[in-house]
């Protein structure tokens, strides 16, 4: 079985029976499974994640968004989160069974298809990207749809898909591919605020790191504990022990030790069995040994 | 989703067609889903793996069990293995989403139909025994097929399900429920065979060690290791992490060190989530967190 998810971002985050409606395209989709919908009031926005197989999560991302291009008007539209439009951003994510090729392939039909149907601009980020400068989600929204108007007059931000003209009332859909992200934090004692921050440049790509990790040391105060507190947006380039290990590396001797880890929120099997390969010295142990998987094939 | 895996062995491993027959029942039962199977010609003996939702797993062993009764004739069963009918023993197995006590009364409905339909005695065994003397296999199995007949008419060994007489051509069958076995190795250098035998001999349950584990000490001449080869019984009550600290703690300050983990075959998701938790100290880490349980729901 191949599994993709797809964890769309829609600017409406007040109106319930809005968001209701939207998260239902999801729900009535035959084989696309919900797992979670969250509204923040504030970013005026919602996350929406769900899987299944490819073809029920491209039909389900295409209802939704159909559905949000008809009931979000840009226009009128404030929120404390950067965005470019309706449907902010649609992310496809392997989980499965298929490789980041065969997702990213998937994107831009699905963007294709939203800019025909919605009559609006599409740009492909990540894994889907068509030039290395619209890689990023931030170098892409920059401007927000305040700007798209300006923006898709300017050379080289011609979209990749759907319209060449401003949609007032639904502004660009970002249709990508990327990695699952993986929240995962390392919690150290003593609660020695300064060494955790020093471990989280040591360990961020952004410093000079590992590559595809970002990190922030923070306080635990309850816990007297700090935090190296992580996003690995490829577990497949540096996994959890890759990372574990290079902040043990990082404490050695300096009087710190790591009291517990943390993953908020989701992560796929294929992340944990590194942590068991690992662990337990065991690089051969395969998937397909673990008895659940058979009944995902 | 609730999965139940059922393995039973039945007595014929040297008739290729006979076991297709068999196993081809397994097959076509909607689902069930076939794992492996694997004949021992030897043992004259096939040993089925296959699992799915409780009702279709329970229809596919009663459906094979039936099979089998029609073509093996215990009066010229002749193979190495111990074996008290045509349809030895059905172990079922539960995986996720039911308890054993669910298990343990999926196998005593399913004992008692095997009975009626079959005509024959059934014995149930496990966690489904009626009575401590029945819990272990080989008590049951005692004298075998050749000593069948008298056992059902020995005080104390009257069958728990199915006719009293003995039925010449399929013996008895033994029908019960038991948590799944992970044969879990761990290999130690340098090459000590004595030290791996003592490690193996406090580790164990019979000689006083760990309940629920069984272990041996090997040598592993090619990889210059030797290697506590165990059979872990109920990973709830021992799990991979309480195993391998108890090694550890016994190798400590000997001179021998932990080269490699090995799990021969198939696993519980659960028992490689105990892994995850132990190695990242995450006690709370819960199985929902990992993405493809959500397809198993």
């Amino acid at each position: 079985m191949k599994i993709l998810e797809c964890v769309p971002n829609f600017s409406e985050g007040r109106d319930e029976k809005k968001v209701e409606q939207i998260v239902e395209e999801v729900r009535k989709t035959p084989g696309a499974k919900l797992l979670d919908y969250f509204s923040d009031p504030d970013h005026n926005r919602t996350v929406v994640t769900f899987l299944g197989e490819p073809a029920p999560v491209r039909e389900a991302a295409l209802r939704a968004s159909l559905k949000a291009l008809e009931l979000i008007d840009m226009r009128t539209h404030k929120g404390g989160h950067p965005r470019i439009g309706a449907v902010d951003v649609i992310p496809f994510v392997p989980i499965r069974g298929l490789d980041m090729t065969e997702a990213a392939h998937m994107a831009r039909e699905m963007g294709k298809e939203l800019g025909e149907l919605g009559q609006l601009p599409i740009y492909f980020y990540g894994e889907a990207a068509t030039d290395p400068r619209r890689k990023k989600l931030a170098d892409i929204r920059k401007g927000q749809y305040e700007s798209l108007k300006e923006k898709l007059a300017t050379p080289g931000w011609n979209p990749d898909a759907g319209t060449s003209d401003f949609n007032p009332k639904s502004g660009a859909a970002i249709v990508g591919a990327r990695m699952p992200l993986i929240a995962f934090n390392v919690n150290l004692r003593p609660p020695k605020l300064d060494q955790a921050k020093a471990v989280a440049r040591k360990v961020r790509e952004s410093s000079g790191g590992i590559p595809s990790v970002q990190a922030l040391g923070l306080e635990l105060k309850e816990k007297a504990m700090v935090q190296v507190s992580m996003n690995l947006t490829d577990y497949r380039r540096a996994s959890i022990p890759t990372v574990v290990e290079a902040i043990r590396r990082e404490i050695a001797g300096k009087g710190l030790e790591i009291a517990e880890c943390e993953v908020v929120g989701l992560i796929p099997m294929e992340a944990l069995v590194d942590v068991v390969r690992d662990s337990l010295k065991m690089p051969e142990f395969d998937m397909k040994q673990i008895i659940e998987t058979h009944l995902l094939e």
